[in-house]
């Protein structure tokens, strides 16, 4: 049976912390694993958490702490003095206890250093703080199995036994010189099936080890790592020294927040912004992209004011407005969003991007055809057939013209290091209807006259 | 030196294999990392590409086949006889196996399988083939180290030992009763640090065991192993009996799908279209939304014209036609790309939501007070204060209603079970526009009068 939230549990929970049933608790809610646990006093009061929150041993705070809502965590941390802040951060693991002390002030982080007893552990964390959340630095952990290139196996396993303490998940254990530099990897199943006598030098991996350096990208990590297939890799310095392992889950974080990124962008929603930010500051983070459609609406005013003549004349030309323009869009934002994805999957070479044009192209063509064909028809219909040939006329024009530019505007902001994204979202669509607007309007004017 | 592929290298190396320089290849390219050499062959032709393959040895072989580019590994394959495939096959892992089988027609997948000299590797093929893609069941693999609860440490070594050729990446050790039912799980590390005579069901832990059903579906196993944060999943069938086990690793391919599926919802292309596909069959993949915007920009125009009269009278009232429809679209993407997201991260609770409808309501407010102040001065220059009147009155109201219409949408759609990014694409625009137009026109009448 999967473990699955309910009300009840919730309603039944509170009564008991009020009564402060131990034993029910016990049973009910200090059995299950970790990550339940923290599901539970994300939906509890900061008090109610708190009280499960003690109840339980050192190395499970640990764990719930870093399963918690983010925003609940925030809250129930603010509520702690900096000693008990000091002692939570030494259950964990030092890139977790970085990140928690990263979003503290100045002042605090030097608090809760000083109070924490474990000097080791302070000076780890302190050493990861100097690094950008999104270099490899900053994802890297301290804690991590490696042994001397010169032990012999059953040396190995009795420091790594020592090692064992602080390192919680273990895939690989890295082996380095007399000087920790990197020099190669060994699996655990290999250790485990090993002689006592061998030496690990005779059964390490020493060619083609992939590492990173700490100042690498988080987007090179999680690109080597997918490439590679790596479930962890060693962070080396400038000399090549290891000093940390990044683990796949970490990665898989960055990865998801990457794509979120993508689709943030396409739909105009350039938020960094927290969801407990205020109204105003959503507000804020929406409004460039409002004002860019703005700008765009009062140019395409301009255009359409431009053809007044044509309006006064055939007031029926206004009808379609809204149809050419739509159309232009998503056209448009098919296109760009096919360019972006080949992009983001790392289609660099311009070799492989002409055909897709080319593609592009042709595929705006065809639609184009058929739904110039459909809107004559309904044109016609619907005013007269002269209406029908200026509206299928321009419709086809506006879909094809936004299916080539479409493809290129994000080849092009790529090329200039800009995120090429950025063309999915209003403001290609505007730049669109702006075009559209022009092409429809001088179409009517050849085909009415002036 | 991370490796670069360059235009110079791949020149080169056809003109050795043109040549059979076998000492050059060897040295510059079988001495790279099979995912680096992976990528030297999609760059090949075919015939150049399995001359390098054969060269190196059977393990490296499957490594190289399982990083190559889809397309040209399909390509590979098909050049293939059944019996070269059989014996490819034999070196992957059972999952990976399964699903370069499941792409064949059913003959050729009979042909394949009747040519594998390892029975037991062709069953565990034959076996994973029933199960569908994006299940539990069709993630997994038969490779996986298990051991009885009643062996003592060194037995386990011995017989993980016999294991270990087939497993390629161990994480986990899955403990399992008489029966080969799932009891409980121990760590590799666990293991090493053990006594030889210790029993395992003194040291493995069997409790808060996580698992899934191999009926269970991709998401659910991709649900699981994110909230546990686990590397290696086993995987039971109803009797609870381990059949296989599920690595991070593949998980990440499928969250990496997952979010592109959203992505491409947004953007109107429903692409599981292959990029190799015929120009004919992506154009038809795209035709569905345009269509439904073309069908909207129809009923569009019938609102239009119902109020001809405004036009004739103030054609001036035409020139913000897309103005009114631009915004009214970008906001209401905005609300909605905020709710599918939310939802996407398993925000399920209304409790949390309707927080949020009353946030964005609250947004749109603010949102539409300071475009409708701005595009007020604007029309009013343009025209005149009464059209300014007009625009910004009618400006808000879409605004605000684009909103709430956008948050509300995806809701409705998720409860009716129906993916709520569909929300966000040209279906929502599309509606906007023509309520917007609606807005718009009326408002003009009650301003203007008729």
């Amino acid at each position: 049976m999967r473990f699955e939230l309910t009300k009840e549990l919730i309603e039944l929970l509170r009564t008991k912390i009020a009564e402060q049933d131990l034993a029910w608790i016990h049973e009910n809610v200090l059995e299950l694993h970790h990550a339940e646990v923290a599901e539970i006093l994300d939906t509890l009061t900061n008090d109610e958490a708190k009280y499960i929150y003690f109840l339980v041993d050192e190395d499970t705070q640990a764990d719930i702490l870093m399963e918690l809502d983010e925003e609940i965590r925030d809250r129930f941390l603010a509520s702690l003095s900096t000693k008990e802040i000091a002692d939570q951060l030494e259950n964990l693991d030092s890139d977790d206890a970085a990140d928690i002390l990263g979003d503290l002030t100045e002042e605090k982080i030097r608090e809760v250093i000083s109070q924490m007893e474990d000097d080791e552990a302070a000076e780890d964390i302190v050493d990861l703080l100097n690094y950008d959340d999104d270099t490899a630095g900053g994802l890297m952990q301290k804690e991590f199995f490696q042994a001397h290139v010169t032990w012999p196996v059953n040396r190995a396993i009795i420091e790594l036994r020592k090692q064992a303490e602080d390192v919680e998940k273990v895939y690989n254990i890295f082996v380095v010189d007399e000087q920790d530099r990197l020099l190669g990897v060994l699996s655990l199943k290999r250790l485990l099936f090993a002689n006592a006598k061998t030496k690990i030098a005779d059964i390490y991996q020493s060619k083609k080890i992939i590492s990173v350096k700490a100042s690498d990208s988080a987007e090179v990590v999680a690109m080597v790592m997918e490439k590679y297939d790596l479930v962890s890799v060693p962070v080396v310095d400038y000399q090549n020294k290891l000093v940390g392992r990044i683990t796949l889950d970490d990665v898989v974080d960055y990865i998801k927040e990457e794509a979120d990124k993508d689709f943030q962008m396409a739909t105009g929603i350039t938020d960094n912004v927290d969801s407990n930010a205020s109204t105003w500051r959503i507000s804020r983070s929406r409004l460039p992209w409002l004002v860019i459609a703005m700008v765009g609406g009062t140019i395409g005013a301009k255009v359409i004011s431009n053809f007044e003549g044509s309006i006064t004349k055939i007031p029926a030309m206004a009808f379609f407005i809204p149809l050419i323009t739509a159309m232009g869009g998503n056209v448009g934002v098919q296109s760009s969003a096919i360019v972006v994805q080949s992009l983001a999957r790392g289609d660099k070479d311009l070799g492989r991007i002409l055909p897709k044009l080319w593609r592009e192209a042709q595929v705006g063509l065809m639609n184009g055809i058929f739904l110039a064909s459909l809107i004559f028809g309904v044109a016609s219909v619907f005013e007269n057939s002269e209406l029908g040939v200026v509206v299928s006329v321009s419709l086809f024009t506006v879909i094809l013209f936004a299916a080539i530019f479409g493809t290129l505007f994000p080849l092009i902001l790529n090329r200039y290091k800009i995120d090429p994204a950025l063309a999915i979202g209003p403001f290609v669509t505007t730049l669109n209807d702006i075009i559209g607007l022009f092409i429809y309007f001088s179409i009517g004017l050849l085909i009415y006259g002036s």
